[in-house]
Formats: structure tokens, C-alpha cells, sequence
């Protein structure tokens, strides 16, 4: 049942939300194999799994952590960087005093182990909180190790040597930059 | 001086760079006024100046932080999160206690003092890093102080009452969920 409500949607009404035409929705769906669909349309749970299934949310997925500086650290500790969807099971870092120190509930390697740990613990995602030069080097390391994805967090902008490695930039002040751009434009300050 | 040593740019030389048809790139530059093209092309370091002109880059932004976790001091202390072009002027905690020990460079106020400072500093940018409930409520004394664009860390999507006022949210579980669809697809794992 939806937030309406609703136990069913008809092609038409999910074209309206996403301003998409019901055809291409129709189309879209298709994709899904069978889709239980009725005279009154799709059956939202049925669809909703379905979807999860075919993008793959419906299985857990092992993530590591590397750079385990204050930000790093700050988001190993923060409920809010956990979901039930994905695991934290590693963390990486270059200085090997840190990794002693540090009191974190996660097995933590230094960066040379990068390749090894990927492949044995067979971990899929990474997440960079690097401050800049190395962290192409670890990128490298990590595309080494067979991961599939990077959410780099580091103040540089990566590319990927393997075009099957999937890589999203997130960089606070690019928002800000993004953002100011967009009421400038808006308001015609120039 | 571009990175391959050129001093200007055709508008099929930024066509192929971007995808665009020359054209449309002629049209979209009108938009600058004067671009000071020659019978080679554009020359890079005026237009440089014109698109960061028009989009704001060439002025100083004030920004404010709100939330003063982990989280949010470890953005504070972290160079990376610094940039010429943006100022952070102000940081907002509901933890009075927080306030008072916490120690950081700049002046820190209590959350219901949001408007009143925004607007007394005139500060443009705010970056959320709350951990989930009030992060809308926050938004809404934004809003009302006037800010103009918000960067959302908080786990929640926002919404703004006031369609002005930009919103950009960035969300680490939401990239990790948005890769693994991405590798989910392209690998046919489904």
C-alpha cells in the first residue's frame, strides 16, 4: 500500500509523478518480466520488489572505509551512514600508528592491503575520505582488488583506469558552487 | 592558456569537448555579451572570465554550518571542506552545552538565533549535517533568515516552502545505492 492508500498504479499514474508518458512506463516495465499487472493496474508490492530485486536491492552489500582521518572516523561513527543494505567492514588507512590507536568496532588494514582484503572479503563498494594527492593511488589499489563502485568524498575528482568500476564524486564545496551558480543565474545578480 | 597550451577555442572545439553541436554552443555564448572572438575562436582566459562572472565565481560567498556533531566539526576541521570562494562565518549547534566547550574558530550560536544571524551577517549558504528529525524545521528558520542555497547532509530528503531558496541534498548511503543499481544492471547480477 502506498502513502494514499493505494494497493494498485495504473502505468498512467506513475507517468504522472515522474512527468514520463504511461507508453514509456508501460515499456519501461516490461523489463521487469512479469509484473502482476490487473484491469487496475500494477500491484505496488509486487512492483516494489520487483524493482528492488532487478537493481539489486534486495541483497546486502560489503563496503569499506578508506582514510581514517577526523571525517573518516566521524562517519564510521554516525548512525546515519548505516543502512540495512550495506555492511562496513573494513577500514583503511596509510599511517599505521592511526591504525593502532584507533578504537573502532571494524577490522582496519593499512593502505597496502588494499588489493588483498578486497578480494578476500569480496567487498563491492568503497568509500573515500582521502585529503587529495593519494587518492588516485588508492582508487588504483582498490580497482586492483576487483571493487565495483567508489563514493569518493576527496577534494579531487577521480577517474576510473576500468570502465566496469563505477565512480561518484561527492564534494561539499561543489554543491556550494553548483548551488550559487543557480540563484545567480535566478536572480540575475550578474 | 588551456592544458594543451591553446589560447583560444573554436565553438566546435568546446562542442566536441561537451557533446553539443557548434551551434548551440555560439547560441548559448551570446549570453555573455561580449566575448571578445577572434577568426580563431574564442579567446580562453576572457571567456573564463565572463562564464565566472555570470555565474557568481568571481565573489566571496558567506556560509554557515548547522549542526556541530562528529560530523559537522570534523567538516569544520578538515582543509578540504575551504575553498577561496566560500567563507564559513557562522556555526549553529541545539546543544548550548556543545557550544560552550566546543573549540572552533568561529563565532557559534544556538539554532533558534538561525534567522537572526543569517540575516545580520547576510549569509548566503548553509551546510546541514544534523542526524535526521529537525533537519526540516532548521530548513524552514533558513528559509526565513533568507538564505539562498542549502547543501543537506542530514539523512532526510528536504523540501523547500520556498521555491527560490535551492536545495541540494548529498547522501553517501543514497550514492552507494545509486552504484550498485549501476553495477546490478550493467553486469546482468539480477
Amino acid at each position: 500500500m502506498n502513502e494514499r492508500g493505494q494497493l494498485t498504479l495504473s502505468s498512467n499514474d506513475i507517468g504522472k509523478r515522474l512527468g514520463v508518458g504511461s507508453h514509456n512506463i508501460r515499456k519501461d516495465l516490461t523489463y521487469l518480466g512479469e509484473t502482476g499487472t490487473t484491469g487496475s493496474g500494477y500491484d505496488i508490492k509486487t512492483l516494489k520488489e520487483q524493482i528492488s530485486r532487478c537493481l539489486g536491492f534486495d541483497r546486502k552489500r560489503k563496503a569499506c572505509i578508506v582514510g581514517l582521518d577526523k571525517t573518516g572516523t566521524a562517519i564510521l561513527s554516525n548512525d546515519m551512514f548505516f543502512s540495512k543494505n550495506f555492511d562496513i567492514v573494513a577500514g583503511f588507512d596509510s599511517n599505521i600508528n592511526r591504525l593502532e590507536t584507533l578504537k573502532i568496532d571494524i577490522p582496519l588494514y593499512p593502505t597496502y592491503d588494499i588489493p588483498v582484503v578486497i578480494r578476500r572479503e569480496r567487498i563491492e563498494l568503497a568509500l573515500l575520505t582521502l585529503s587529495g594527492e593519494t587518492a588516485q593511488i588508492v582508487t588504483e589499489k582498490l580497482i586492483d582488488g576487483g571493487i565495483k563502485g567508489i563514493v569518493n568524498f576527496s577534494p579531487v575528482v577521480l577517474s576510473s583506469s576500468d570502465s566496469s568500476v563505477y565512480i561518484s564524486n561527492v564534494d561539499i564545496i561543489n554543491e556550494f558552487r553548483f548551488l550559487s551558480a543557480l540563484f545567480t543565474l535566478d536572480r540575475g545578480e550578474a
